[in-house]
């Protein structure tokens, strides 16, 4: 499989997904008052991988991860601005999109992998936009083609350099036999409602289209000649910050770098810990409860910054899981535990519950639900082990119900002197963390009978053993200690030993239960088809147009329509 | 690729999806008063292809062409058939689902087609239940594995045997590295609403669930002793029957054969041609209106039997598509061409509308809705030339409104004295015909102006000229005589040197805006996931479960999970 052997750049062991504005080699951040630009001027050299150059504006998972990070602290340590304008930093390019050699070079899996975060990403656009406030203007001065007019796609507003030149494209299907796959599809129908037909159109050449049949086809909002470009900016930026319903304040917090240790059996972070074990391929991921109680007011959780439990505890899940998805692709399972004060964890969801309105409390659920969205789209099988001594409590427990499989405790084990596990559900259940489809995991999870959400709502606060849980459906099995070692066992190898590919297709299917959103569509549907499309001989193969791209070499087709 | 040199059995040219009970080989049709009973024994020496047997009512797709038959001529031939029972006709097997020598030897294109068809063979299944008032009961009397439960899922109702040894599987992943992918998947969280985690251990073990856990996770609606089995049989058919709200009465209406005649270049039925461009790549159905006046009253309409126009050109179009889909897989696109007076397409349209309440006349309708959704979910790029002479009008409209884009000449041709075409509206395309998405195809295409479908319905019935047509939305292009030719010439030439995956993916994408039902969900999410996994190598490949399964080797997984 091509890229198998594709080494990392300046001899990087793994993919890092930590990164700050200092270390940017592809974007730059800039805050004027409650307008922030976030330029894009691509470091051709600069690829996360040996053997490819990020031409115009054209990028990789490295210049992506970037831009995840500038979102980021736009929404965390940037309270006032009301505004992003995405721009780019080149002369007549907006952005050429994913890197064509790269993905040409790169294994299935990378690719699928790196689809997977831009799409996160670009989601995180819509989510800063619609629960942030922070509403995103493109500035398209050149070729925005396909990636490039993707990440145009995810903002509210997009404004086109009227000028014979600039234009918007999705040439993936003439151009390199795949589709456009990261949203682009899905978002020109069902987001910005381009008829049909005009969609097909637009999809199937290579150059794109300009000027006024962009506004006209809803390609694009509005066009502007160079000599008006910029006054036209100023008025919408203006705009749009008057209409925003940002409500941030003060400082903001600062997301100073993770505290992180590496070594080969896994990684420890402060309140979260992975380990490895590569012979049974399963990654156990251990989340510590806080050590205290919350903070006696806002004040005293801004004093205590990027070190709140609920800020800091995501991170480290959220980068945790990141690892995991691109650097340990044959891990099998991830296996949640959890340990320490349930009653901690509890009081921390009842200080975001009570202080829902301030914009950080705000932040920091949105990103927790952004963290549960990432489980749940991770294609591992996904397990939560509920044992004496653990927390699955209020936003924890919903690592129980993210999972495919649970597993409870009955009862204490043998020469163990804790006490039974409990789950106990909060109001955290119950409504800000909604999965992609729109849905909370309770309500996916009970979809025969909707009563039993109200049921198990009606049990908030209550400490619910094994026997109870499981009367109530909220996890699998509820096993006593004499069973739990070989039926835990069992199942562990057993799955391990299935083709990691019809897991993944399983879990995709059964993950999402009922409705779909546009978000959900684009993990289903659209990546699915590409992901199809990945492993089909006339994108990747010898004579495929991926690899043929730029060669001067016409690809060949096999013209079976399958 | 596997299967590429295989032969079809006893000579045959091509499959053929035309068959009545009298040919049957693997099912048997028995209609007692109100109830039918559909037996499935399926003959092990029958199958499609050489080189396997169909044991334990496996089947192929030679099977499920009879099935989806008899599900066809109860809807037409069976006014007063209100439940259907579902039977096997071997001991101790109810199914055992698609055939795996067969799978395993076919080509992509044969997988991907074979699943397509019975995914509309269950869907019809379920469409009967609801629009036909035809409740469908499944007896289980032994394995149910794999599409054999699949196909009970699609039914109304389950009942199975408690003797320790009937069970319902969907043994894919552990077994085969493939999906239950003919709805199964889908079916059982979104249409049972079996709890996620239930799923997820249901679909990963090979034995499958008997008895009460079988009826305490909704698997199955209620088990019965053998003792006892019949007389719940009996007794749910009754309750059935009484609850049904089937209207049908008189003799039905007789599927006599088509006629059609096969040559090298193409099909001629009585109303629908099919030219064949193999060079060019191109597939031309052209509809022809009938020829008179539809007739004066139901009587009337009964006695012209199967040669009632819309009835026989639905059949005829139906079995176009199915033919162009699985035995011309190089033909790149269909182009839909009609001719003839619309005004008697118009007048049929008007006949169906006044008397749809009718069963028969229901029947038509919801069989012309079934033919359309044939077309929205085929992988052929539709494109429709609305040309002078034609009648694009009412219910063949609905073709121009399918296709991925349509051309209309504005005026007429030079050296043609026909006037120019136009296109007419009828109440067809505001109600009768959705998409699997539930949306008719104008309010699908309408999203970014829902207003635009009210404009468009105040339209019914006058004559749309080019120049109109284009600036209600309802046309792709308006050319006139001097750019038709080469405008078309070029678009055909382009699409057809397009990379079919491609097109395939983004025309599945393109297609279905808004929302989602379990119908489309399962076109969408779970085929393309599926399509995916049969392009694996841990399935297909030489060491992939599906080709080593039943040789006593153990497949060869690659444990990267993607």
């Amino acid at each position: 499989m091509a890229g198998e052997d594709r080494v990392l750049a300046n001899g990087a062991k793994h993919i890092d997904f930590q990164t700050d504005p200092s270390r940017y080699r592809h974007w730059k951040l800039d805050v004027a008052g409650d307008v922030a630009t976030l330029t894009m001027d691509v470091d051709e050299n600069g690829g996360l991988f040996e053997g490819y150059q990020l031409k115009l504006n054209s990028y990789d998972l490295g210049v992506d991860i970037e831009l995840a990070d500038a979102v980021q602290r736009l929404r965390f340590e940037h309270p006032g601005v009301k505004v992003v304008l995405l721009r780019s930093g080149k002369n007549r390019v907006f952005c050429a999109g994913a890197n064509i050699r790269m993905l040409a070079g790169s294994t299935h899996a990378h690719k699928v992998n790196f689809c997977k975060f831009t799409n996160e990403t670009r989601n995180g656009l819509e989510d800063s936009s619609e629960n942030s406030g922070q509403k995103f203007i493109t500035v398209v001065n050149g070729t925005a083609a396909g990636g490039g007019y993707e990440l145009a796609l995810a903002t509210d507003h997009i404004i086109m350099a009227d000028d014979g030149s600039a234009a918007v494209a999705l040439p993936e299907v003439p151009l390199l036999a795949v589709l456009p796959g990261t949203g682009g599809l899905t978002r020109v129908v069902d987001k910005r409602k381009v008829r049909r037909d005009h969609a097909d159109y637009f999809c199937t050449i290579e150059e794109g289209i300009k000027g006024k049949r962009a506004v006209q086809w809803r390609l694009v909002d509005e066009i502007a000649p160079n000599s008006k470009l910029e006054a036209k900016v100023t008025e919408r930026t203006k705009q749009f910050a008057a209409a925003s319903k940002r409500n941030g304040n003060g400082k903001g917090i600062a997301l100073v770098p993770l505290t992180r240790n590496f070594d080969d059996s896994g990684i420890r972070y402060g309140f979260v810990n992975v380990d490895i074990d590569r012979a049974a391929r399963i990654a156990t991921i251990s989340i510590k409860a806080p050590d205290a109680p919350p903070p006696a007011d806002i004040d005293g959780m801004i004093a205590s910054g990027a070190g709140f439990w609920p800020l800091q505890a995501a991170r480290e899940l959220d980068d945790a899981i990141l690892h995991l998805r691109i650097n340990e692709l044959e891990t099998a399972m991830l296996v949640f535990k959890s340990h320490g004060d349930g009653a901690q964890v509890l009081a921390h969801d009842a200080f975001l519950e009570a202080n829902k309105a301030h914009w950080l409390v705000n932040e920091i659920r949105q990103y927790w639900k952004r963290v549960l969205k990432r489980v749940d789209v991770t294609s591992r099988t996904l397990v939560t082990l509920v044992e004496p001594g653990s927390c699955f409590v209020g936003t924890l427990a919903e690592l129980v119900f993210a999972a495919d499989r649970s597993y409870m405790l009955a009862g204490s084990r043998q020469g163990d002197n804790r006490a039974p596990p409990a789950i106990v559900l909060s109001a955290a259940n119950f409504g800000p963390y909604p999965m992609s489809h729109g849905l909370t995991r309770l309500q996916s999870r009970f979809q025969a009978d909707p009563s039993d959400v109200e049921t198990a709502q009606a049990k908030i606060g209550e400490a619910l053993d094994a026997e109870e849980a499981e009367k109530l459906g909220l996890v699998t099995f509820a096993l006593d200690d004499i069973d739990w070692d070989d039926e835990v066992r069992v199942f562990f190898e057993e799955r391990a030993s299935f083709s990691p590919d019809s897991l993944t297709g399983m879990e995709a299917n059964l993950r999402f239960v009922g409705p779909e959103t546009m978000e959900s569509k684009i993990f289903s549907r659209l990546t699915a088809w590409q992901n199809w499309i990945f492993q089909r001989p006339n994108a990747v193969g010898e004579d495929g147009a991926l690899r043929r791209y730029g060669t001067g070499v016409k690809a060949q087709f096999d013209m079976t329509r399958v």
